[in-house]
Parts: C-alpha cells; structure tokens; sequence
C-alpha cells in the first residue's frame, strides 16, 4: 500500500516536470485543430471545383446544415443530392456547347480564417472569392467574393462542419448585411 | 535519501523515454506560433473591412506602428483613430449615395505568409489584395494588391503586431522598390 | 532484479497516463509539417515573384522536379537556370521600356493547400493565381490561375519540392485535364 502511494507521489512529481520541460503550452493543440481545419476547408473546395460531391458532402457532419443563401440544406445526403445535381447540370451544359472554346474551370478560394476552438467544438470565419474564365476569351476574372461563417464539430478526431453559412456580395439578397458588426472577434 | 535519489533517476529516465515516444520536436512550437500569427492577421482584416476600430487597433502593441505609405502611425490610440475616421467617412459617404445601388463592399486578403519565430519576437512578409465591386454593376474586381513587411511581438501569450510596412503596386509612391531584393528569406 | 522491474512499470504507467494528460495526439506532428510546408510554399513565391532564383531553386531537393507544362525540368542546377533567365528576360525587357510607366509587378499566391503527411514524405495539391499591372494604367487584374500537386521530402529537417507538377488554367495545353476526377482525397 505505502509503496503505490510512492510509485503514485513519483508519478505525479514526474508529470509536473514534463509540464515545465516539454515545450507543449496549455493551449498546445490550437495548431493541431487549427492545422486540420485548414485543411478540410481546402478540401471542401478541391470537392467543389473538381465535381467530388461525395467528398464534399463527407466535409460535413451526417447532420450538417448548408446554407448558401437560399435556407438551409440539412444533412450529408441533401447536401450531397445538391452539390451532385449542381455538378451534373454544369457537365450537361459544357456537352452541349458548342462554341469551340475548351471547357471554362471555376476555381473558388478561402483565405483569411479566423478559428476559434473550445474543446471538440469550433468557430470559423473566413473570406472566399471564385476565379473562373466562363468567357469568350477564356480570361482569368474574379467573379464573387463574400465571406463565411462556419461552426465545426470534431467527430472521432476528424474536424468536420456542422453548419456553413455562406454570404456572397454578388447577389443583394445574399450579401452581409449591412451594420451586422464584425462577425469575427 | 536513497530512496529519493533512485526517485530521481527514475524521473530522468522516465523524462528520457518521453523524448524519444511522443512526438514533438525541439522546435515544436513554430506551428503553434505560426497559428497563432495566421489568426491575428486574419482578423486584423476582418476588423478592417467590417468597420472595427478598437479590433483593429488592438492587434498591434500598445506603441505598435502602422505605415501603409504616408509614413509612421505611432501608438494604439493614433492607429484606431485613423482607422475609425476612416470607417466613418466611408458610412458618411454611403449615406450620402443616391445611386439606388446597394452598397459596396471591400474585401481585404492575406496570403503567402512567410514567418520567421525567435523567442517572442517573429518577422512575417506575405502578401495582400483588395476585391471590391465599388461600381455602377456592383461587379466583382481585384482592385489592389502589395505585400507586407511586418514585425510581431509576443505579449502575455498573444502575438501583436509591433510594426506593420505595407506596400501597395496600385500606386507607385507605394509600391515595393525596385530592385530590394527578395524581401523573404 | 525486483526493484528495477518496478521500476520500469513505473515509468510504462507514467508514459500511458501522460498520452492521456498532455495534449498531444499520435498525429501531433501534423501542424508543425503543414506550418513548414505553408512557410516553405510561402518562401518559393516571394522567391519566384522578387526575381531570387537562389532561394527559389533552393525549395527544390538537390534532384527535384518542376513541370509547369512543358516537360521535367530535373535538378537545382536547371531550375535555377530556368527561373534565372526568366529574370533576367524581365530585367532587360524593363530596362528596354520607353512607356514612361512605372515598373510593372507580378505576384503570385497560393490557396486552399490539402496536404497529407506520411513520415519524411507529403504530398500537397493547392490553387494558385496571379496578380499583374501589366498594362497601360497600371491597373490590378487576376491574369491566370490553376492549381499545383506536388510530392515534398524532409531533408534534415526542412522540407522541400521533390516535384512540383503546375497546371495552368490560362493556356487550353497546360490546363487540367478534363474529367481527372478530384486530386485531393
């Protein structure tokens, strides 16, 4: 008894050194939650652009909630049947052109994420802009531009989205509203 | 007395085998530092194009310097009262609109961020551009762009900026010298 | 005998409950990989764009590859041939300008990396793009976009391009192929 009170008293005297000598902060994994949502925001858009539904759907909770502008989409399987249908009416429209030109590509983009972490759950606020070149001249322009705001769930250590909410300056009915404030912090 | 020294050696040993079985390298918090800054210069931008003065003026140092090309702004308070008056010549202006158009909206972004870390100081070089739609189609457009030569400090565990050089190419009193070199390493 | 084998269970206890106390999960190392890939992505573009072919042949291995469309480029020693003529092409195209205009400017960027880490290898696709003032006001446009995908080694600690292959959105023979599928995951 007395000796697994020392072996345990060891332990403990063990931990408190490690904590002063291993150069890991409390806030240590910031980088590594923040590292694998960088990531998944990349590879949400690589889904997007390169007609990947199911890999786009798989960026969001089996719950998630999509919302671009028109209301929310609820869930991977809705998100999926839009994204895909999206993806097969582009495809029938670039069949049937017949201008000559070869296939335009749309390219969107996220840059300025501000992340927010608190456990397995965390904030995101972000900018994003599409390039595309769906134009005679097939020239690179800056089409939209707007910003999200996104919460994300960490699922069996895997950052996914559970709600994206999508503001685009393009459109009136889906720009920022005006005077909302900063929407990050 | 014995029994404490073995105490210690086990304590060593047990700090040895932790060195080699977990995985962080001696120079593990470069990614920690680095998001850390990531997040600072994205709401930087965030508090810059969604008319937040106090956020803006609070990424920098308490005697942080801001030039964006008309020479030094000095100090917290001279930093939010540029960017505030700004702000609000900016709502002023949009009042005053009769165009019938909604109102514009400008968008700041960072990319290619170069950071270099030594203790709790850190260089940063990356670059910016501006999407607007300040126009009669309210259409999307890259309207500027330049780089940024900052230095950071860290202070009770948050990196500000001490110093931020802008250059802008949009004008040429701004824009980077001619001939400076690689302002990265 | 007896002592030292307590003693190792000891130390087997105290490393099991410190995978479960600090915060550091087996993939811990991700964020530290992905900020030096960002850093050395980051470092290849002010490289490319303030005309340092040094320091941009250096963020290839000593036998990497670089493809932006007209074949391998093998090797440092052509690669840096390669990007320093291309400099001193521009130099001389610049001096050679009669149009009184300033200097023009390139600079690119990149955005959404996806990369995936596996010991001393990864591999990363991301979009690039392009801001020029290329023209007669001078005036900030996107000129061209695509997206690279690239294998990177970790060289005593640093990692480097072992191949970066470049597509190019702006030419119809440099363009992604149609019907690739996703290069991400």
């Amino acid at each position: 008894m007395r000796n697994s009170t020392l072996s345990l008293s060891r332990v403990i005297l063990c931990l408190f050194l490690i904590a002063t000598v291993i150069p890991v902060s409390a806030d240590g994994s910031y980088a590594e939650d923040r590292a694998l949502i960088e990531d998944l925001a990349a590879r949400y858009l690589f889904a997007l652009d390169f007609r990947d539904a199911k890999t786009y759907s798989e960026t969001f909770t089996e719950d998630g909630i999509l919302d671009y502008g028109t209301g929310e989409i609820k869930g991977r399987k809705a998100i999926f049947d839009l994204i895909d249908g999206m993806h097969k009416r582009a495809k029938e429209a670039a069949a049937k052109d017949t201008s000559g030109l070869r296939p335009a590509k749309g390219s969107h983009n996220i840059s300025n994420m501000v992340i927010k972490v608190e456990g397995n759950t965390a904030k995101m606020v972000a900018y994003w802009y599409h390039h595309g070149n769906d134009n005679p001249d097939r020239k690179a322009a800056v089409t939209s531009y707007g910003h999200y705001e996104d919460e994300l769930t960490k699922v069996n250590g895997a950052w996914l989205f559970s709600k994206r909410k999508i503001y685009n300056e393009q459109r009136a009915e889906w720009a920022a509203p005006q005077d909302q404030g900063n929407p990050a912090w």
